[in-house]
């Protein structure tokens, strides 16, 4: 589950380029709407519902906040000037992205998504409203996978005729081909995370890191930088701030997923409602006492035979009294300190420019401390 | 849906050279084989039930016929001499293939496929017998998509590293891409033909030809014949052929999925029993007088409010009392002869080479004519 939050109050607080950073990701979201755009008038057509369908993907993927893209550009950046052919190889990124959401959706089936009710139900209304015969909501789910694929394809697509040489690409090829595969089954794992009644904190936060922190930072940042021929010292330092900052994206995720409003743009609650084992609700039974933790398995798990809905308000009474939201909220601390800190050693080290080292430090927390 | 075959006991009819086809296949079966064991061992790891699920994927990847590697080879051999390297690019074609296949058969809800149970269905059973929570069925779903997802991913890295030179892939690519989307976009306009209560014959062929006729024969074969630098001629002619053989193969889908038996490996009936638009249960609508199209609507669509299960024998017996399937037959029949033909033209014109040419007149009567 990835949870996307709206402004953020705190970036301001942080010596960064705000128009860089504003600027970089128009530039990003222009390239993406006009690919979904030429994508969907070649492909999508000819079919009963082909403009909406079109449109509900278009307007999917434009409420992104592009974190993926920008993490790409800035490790290309980190290495090398400004290209615009980096920047669309990047942009694909987003579509990757899209892919993984839509999927995803359908698998914990979300309701909301980016403030919008998720594709898969979007798709599901509308077939209702047409009045066919069959499942509606099986259209939606179907329909939903369907286009994932195509964002899969697209986004590949984008990095292969981005218009960077060879010999680039093939620096980056590698690595996105690790990021697709490793989201794919991070996702699997996650499946069987659900499943199982208590993972440890360490298996989740295995998952955690394959399935969302390492795409959603390291690796669109390890991409870029390789692709624009970094240092190993270079590609080491963005390597860990992308651990790092990943990590603490996912647990903000995990925090906001049980404390979170509607302001995330996703169901308040939701990750208790699903019964997902995150890192905050795993944590919060590893250090609970024995009465508490009783009482968070009846509340997270009941009996095999009768899974009711999850008591939310309770639950959440549960975690916050084991004091692991605390705990959870000391771990991004510390991440955030040791980004920050790699950040600094690299530009002593001079391996990394002042300006890009701004906005990295400024991403960090952003990621990290997404405001509800 | 796709239907699969067994023995094809009519090739011996036809000149051909049985050997050079066993020969081809048995490198393409090797090369798909241990693709999909690399990257299950690179991939597919560190989580429960790893093992059993790469088990899974090689065991149903490998019960392929491996038809569309075979097609994009014979596109290659038909304009440049044998090649590993474009073996090793068209054998990703089979996981392309095992992608549509995977999701389909969630979508479809299919239980049978090449003669076990179908992806999703082993692996909802695998979470029932560990006892883990969470829905079975709902796993098997996501499991089965996500493995999909991963062999998409893999099929495009088979090609791109494949060996093959760079100019020589860059005349493949267009083509290989525009056949990703049109599969998926296929598939979805199979979803909304599935959902709708009458569609037209024109519409129907026109899914069964953007879904599976033209990726099963068309596009590997153009796909292999551009990459060889075929000319454009012999690109036209393959690519009619391609239409005629992609066509006769889906009708002869459409027929097995309403007359086949348990010999196709999947479940007979599977298309009644799914209500799917077919082009034969369409025709037999179409050509059907007041009282049987009365009678056929009754059986497939019931009423929105009440849809029990299709009686699958009476349905069947209300289409041959058509004369549909004498027509689709006659419609498979003359495709064949075109297809025929057109390889008998090319080689006339001096176009297609009498070794390939042998191969191809045997592969369109295989395709048309599975004998179940």
């Amino acid at each position: 589950m990835f949870v996307e939050t709206g402004q953020d109050r705190r970036l301001e607080h942080v010596p960064t380029h705000p128009d860089w950073v504003a600027e970089i990701r128009g530039r990003v979201r222009a390239h993406v709407d006009e690919t979904v755009r030429l994508r969907c008038a070649e492909h999508v057509h000819s079919m009963r519902g082909a403009d909406f369908v079109a449109g509900v993907l278009s307007d999917f993927v434009g409420r992104g906040k592009y974190l993926r893209s920008m993490f790409g550009y800035l490790g290309w950046r980190a290495a090398a000037p400004d290209s615009p052919a980096a920047l669309a190889a990047v942009s694909g990124l987003e579509l990757l992205h899209a892919f993984a959401l839509l999927q995803d959706d359908v698998m914990d089936r979300s309701q909301l998504r980016r403030g919008r009710p998720t594709v898969h139900v979007q798709l599901a209304s509308w077939h209702r409203g047409q009045g066919m015969s069959g499942c509606p909501d099986r259209f939606g789910e179907s329909g939903a996978v369907l286009l994932g694929d195509l964002c899969l394809v697209w986004a590949e697509q984008a990095m292969r005729e981005s218009g960077l040489p060879r010999a680039v690409l093939d620096r980056g090829w590698p690595r996105y081909d690790e990021m697709r595969s490793e989201l794919a089954v991070g996702q699997f794992a996650d499946l069987l995370n659900e499943a199982r009644r208590v993972p440890t904190l360490d298996e989740v936060m295995d998952v955690l890191r394959r399935k969302s922190g390492n795409y959603t930072v390291r690796r669109p940042l390890e991409l870029g930088a390789a692709m624009a021929g970094a240092a190993p010292e270079l590609l080491a330092a963005l390597g860990d701030y992308g651990t790092m900052v990943g990590e603490a994206f996912q647990m903000r995720d995990d925090v906001l997923g049980v404390f979170g409003t509607d302001a995330t743009g996703k169901s308040a609650g939701d990750d208790l409602a699903e019964r997902k084992a995150t890192s905050l609700v795993v944590l919060a039974r590893e250090v609970a006492g024995p009465a508490t933790r009783g009482a968070l398995d009846a509340l997270l798990h009941g009996s095999d035979e009768a899974d009711g809905p999850v008591d939310v308000a309770a639950a959440r009474v549960a975690i916050e009294s084991t004091g692991a939201r605390r705990r959870i909220e000391e771990l991004i601390a510390t991440r955030v300190q040791s980004a920050l800190r790699l950040v600094d050693g690299a530009v002593a080290d001079g391996v990394l420019g002042d300006d890009v080292a701004a906005v990295l430090r400024a991403m960090a927390v952003r990621c990290a401390d997404r405001v509800s």
